[in-house]
Formats: C-alpha cells, sequence, structure tokens
C-alpha cells in the first residue's frame, strides 16, 4: 500500500453564506463537512485512481472523532491515525455566495506531546513495512520537532521505502537534507528555501541540497522536474479556470501513483499535471473531474529541458 | 430538580482573531467550546446558584457528542437530552482582538424527523414528574411543530408543573395563548407578540393574551413585571458594561430559582435583574461574576407600579 503521513490534520468545514459582513449575525445556508489536511487529500486521490492507501498522522478529541468517522465513508482508505489528548483543528472557509469569495479561518490544532510523537515515529515504523511508498504532507503541529520529516525521511530510507516530501520553511530546509526522493514545493517555497527565485535556477539548487529529484509545480504553466532520470517541463494543454484548493495534493498523489507503477518520469509528470488541472475543474474544491482528467492526460506537454537550462 | 428544554441546542464556539477582513485568511488565536442553547445557559446558572437541574432537548451526530461531553464537566446539570439523526449545530463568534467586534455565524441544526419530536414529548412528560418547574428556551428547530410550546406547557399544566416560556415570534404567540405561568420577552419580542411598542401597555395585553406573568426585560433599565399577585419594575443600582450575551438567560435563572425557593415576587425580580447585570460584568460571555452578583443583588431598587400605569 501507499501511506501518506499528516501530522496536522484538519476538518474542513464549508459555510455558504449569502454575504459576508463584519460584525453582523448570519445564517450559514449549507454546511459541509470533510477529513483534511494535505495527507488525507493526497489518500482520496490514490485511492480514487485505485490504489490501496494507509492514512496515518494524529487525530484526538470530539473533532478528531468527526474526523475518522468521515474516514470510514471514505472507500480505500485505511486509518491508522495515532490518537493524542488535544483536539484535532477545524478549518472553516466561509464562501459568500454573493462574490464567491472565500474567508478562511483555520484553528491552531493539538500540541504534540513527546510521548504521542514518539508513539507516531513507533506506528510509522511498523507501516512503512508494508508501504510501496510513502508522502509526508503539510505543517506541522505544535510540539513536533522541526526537525520531525528529516527523521521520517532517514526512517523510510532505512527501510527501502521511497519518500516524498510536501512541505514548507524550515521543515522543507531540513528534510531535504536528509535526501528525500522527492520534493514538489510551489514557487514560493522553493525561493524560500533555495533564495533563488528562477525556478530553473532553484530546481537545481534544491537537488544540490539533498533531494534526488525535485518537481516544482509552477501554477498553470504546470511542472518542472529534475530528476537523476533526466529534467522536463509539463505543461497543461489549455488554461483551466476554477477553484485551486487541492490542486497540489492531486499533483502528489499523480507522482506517487506513477511512481509506484513504474511509469517513465514523463508519463508521471503527464499524470500529475492532468490530476491537477482537473481538480482546479472540479466543482467541489479538492475533488478531481474524472472525465476531465482522462481527457486531458493525453495531451499534457512534456517536454525535455538541458540540465543547465 | 428544575428542567429546562431547549430544542435548538448548539455548541458554541468562539474564535478569537487579531483583525478580521473578508476574503482573507486568518490563523485563530484562541479557540473556545461551551455548550448552548438558551436553556442549557440557564441551566448553567441555576447549577451555579446551587439547584438540581436537568437539561433536555435535542442531540446529534458528532457536534452533539460533543456538547454532551462537555455536559458531563457541568457540575450540578444532568443530560437528559434525547438523540436525533441529524447533527446538532454549531455557532462561531469571531471575536476580532483588534477591535473587539464580534461576527456570528450560526448553522441551521438538524431537521427533526415526527417520530423524534414524539420521542422527546414522552420523555419530556417523564421528566416533568419529578420537576419543580420547567423552562422552556429558544428557537424551534426546522420539523418540530410551530405550536410545540404550547403543547409542552399543556403538558406542563396537566402536571402541575409551574412553566415559563422564553422564545420569540409565533412559538411565542402560540405558547402564550396555553396559558404558561410566565413568560420573559425583551422589548423586541414583546412589541412583536402584542402591536404595542410601549412595555408598559404591552406587558398588560401579553397577559390578556393568556401568560399569567409577564416579565419583560428591558435592556439596562431593568425588568417590569406584571403578575397575578402585583406590578414591579425592578432597576438594576447603576448602569453595567460589557458583554450583554447570556444576560437574559440569566434573568429567566433568577426568576426561576425564585419561584421554586417561594421567594415574594421583589425578591425574585432583586435576584433576577443583580444576575443579569453580573452576567454582562463578567469578562466571559455567558458566565456570571458572582461577587458582583452578591454586591448588586441587596441594592437592585424594586418599586409597585399601578396595574394600569
Amino acid at each position: 500500500m501507499i501511506l501518506t503521513v499528516t501530522l496536522n490534520t484538519a476538518l474542513d468545514i464549508t459555510y455558504r453564506v449569502p454575504g459576508l459582513r463584519p460584525h453582523a449575525s448570519h445564517r450559514v445556508t449549507e454546511v459541509t463537512e470533510r477529513p483534511g489536511g494535505k495527507g488525507l487529500n493526497v489518500a482520496r486521490v490514490l485511492a480514487a485512481l485505485g490504489h490501496e492507501v494507509t492514512v496515518t498522522g494524529f487525530a484526538g478529541g470530539a473533532t478528531g472523532r468527526a474526523l475518522q468517522d468521515q474516514l470510514t465513508h471514505t472507500p480505500g482508505v485505511v486509518d491508522a491515525l495515532v490518537p493524542v489528548t488535544g483536539s484535532t483543528r477545524r478549518t472553516i472557509a466561509v464562501v459568500d455566495t454573493a462574490t464567491g469569495d472565500t474567508t478562511q479561518l483555520n484553528e491552531p490544532g493539538p500540541s504534540i506531546a513527546p510521548t504521542e510523537w514518539s508513539a507516531f515515529q513507533e506506528a510509522y515504523e511498523d507501516l512503512l513495512r508494508s508501504s510501496s511508498a510513502v508522502a509526508l504532507c503539510g505543517s506541522l503541529p505544535p510540539g513536533v520537532p522541526v526537525g520531525a520529516y528529516a527523521q521520517l525521511i532517514r526512517a523510510a530510507r532505512a527501510s527501502a521505502v521511497p519518500v516524498l516530501l510536501d512541505t514548507s520553511g524550515e521543515p522543507l530546509r531540513r528534510g531535504v537534507a536528509a535526501r528525500p526522493d522527492m520534493v514538489k514545493p510551489n514557487a514560493d517555497e522553493l525561493a524560500e528555501l533555495t533564495g533563488a527565485h528562477e525556478p530553473s535556477q532553484a530546481t537545481r539548487d534544491a537537488r544540490r541540497r539533498g533531494a534526488h529529484a525535485v518537481v516544482a509545480s509552477l501554477g498553470a504553466e504546470g511542472l518542472l522536474a529534475r530528476t537523476p532520470e533526466g529534467d522536463w517541463r509539463a505543461t497543461p494543454p489549455r488554461r483551466v479556470h476554477g477553484n485551486p484548493t487541492g490542486a497540489g495534493d492531486s499533483a502528489v498523489a499523480g507522482l506517487l501513483s506513477g511512481l509506484v507503477e513504474h511509469l517513465p518520469w514523463p508519463d508521471r509528470l503527464a499524470r500529475a499535471v492532468a490530476l491537477s488541472a482537473a481538480t482546479v475543474l472540479a466543482p467541489v474544491a479538492g475533488e478531481f473531474d474524472r472525465p476531465a482528467y482522462e481527457e486531458l492526460v493525453g495531451r499534457v506537454s512534456v517536454t525535455g529541458v538541458a540540465a543547465a537550462a
């Protein structure tokens, strides 16, 4: 199975409100909820692609229970979240139905105790034994050491399990130094990591810092990949309009599924770009539009770039 | 014991946010949660005054479980909420720490099935047998008939249990016609019920419509009571500043505790006014400041008013 790690899971709640006015009282007309956090989004897409997926990370309190209840209704995803005393965070997206704009309120998440972090590491090492690949996704909750991803990458490499890292800031910097098989930063995360604002140079720099392969997501322009097997640019056949929430997570699912299926890099990249675009096109944030994916995947342009370009 | 009924219970969540800007993303710096809905607030104050209280109404889904978990940590309050399939609503108060202003987001609440409403009525009639008084509080959730409070008042009267009604709109209008022992409208609710904007006339009119006693809450001016034993105005000794959330619920708790303790009306009114002011003064919305209450209760001015005044 494929393992995804979400240390800062969330219950993602969406409220629809006809006109949001600060300091007024609003009747919410529609409430939707789903398990959230980047690794859970990646898992949902992997399951939709037909892969067996296990999710781990932390869950606690009433919100953690609500999240785990909902996971039982997500076909193909096995729940291996580790219990904690604190309460899993909620994120609330308030969609103004008059303008379509979204206001986001994000709870901080539970503080993880040292014993809880140790319990997680043990559970993770057990899960690695039956994993074909692992994705480490998202921010770290309070209490987890900033070098957490570096530790988890070393454990995966010791078990010979390919590991993909998708995070930002200092956890990314330390994680890259632990030599993950792949990182998938966006342009901002890459610039923060390397100090270089030009993706071509920044991706090369990120490889020098330790990542075996670097796949940068460049929004509507697709992906730029620097790998031991070669360097490519993958571009969607047309510009798509919609909600970009979850597009990066779908790209991770595309890369990871391509890796375990031993696809050549250009096919992995085409899949990641098509999934990403099909996620922007889906009416519900974070889902992907399957007919759009199937139409797009054969039409993504993947071109080799010179290693020094 | 005293019974409080909250058909539309809620989990009241407060977020503190440094500056709320529509269409931006916000990190919530502090999250607090407590069981909400008017009858639950009344129960908490009654318990703090040393009364045995049982709460009933509906609870369902993950939010209902979270609410019931928190009730187990509320000393003196017994949980007799009736399970429903739908999910209990959340209310979110977003407090802007820069300005102190609050933006409110209220979920609609679960739809109650006819069988759930019947199950509630049976449970309620059982609970009435051991009740010394009952308070019916707040709005009706979808699916509950608009004449619900009238039915519950008739059942209480059939069991010879004194009944207080605190609601608004059509449920208030129908409830008053069922002859409750007491109603506690605010000035707006009273004007909507009677069409009279002058409290003196409106309270007399509300009695004519069926309520044995009418206690109108007039904000900072205190209470105006029309009862079979006489008519009074009760005024706090000074104007208090703070958060008025829950002040009306504290007044209900004061009136109801005075009733079961067989206090004379002027003492009930003094208690209700002092509790209400002490709630405005408390740092946490819906709590009351006990030293302030004890200081204020002896200093409330209660004066008789002529029945025709």
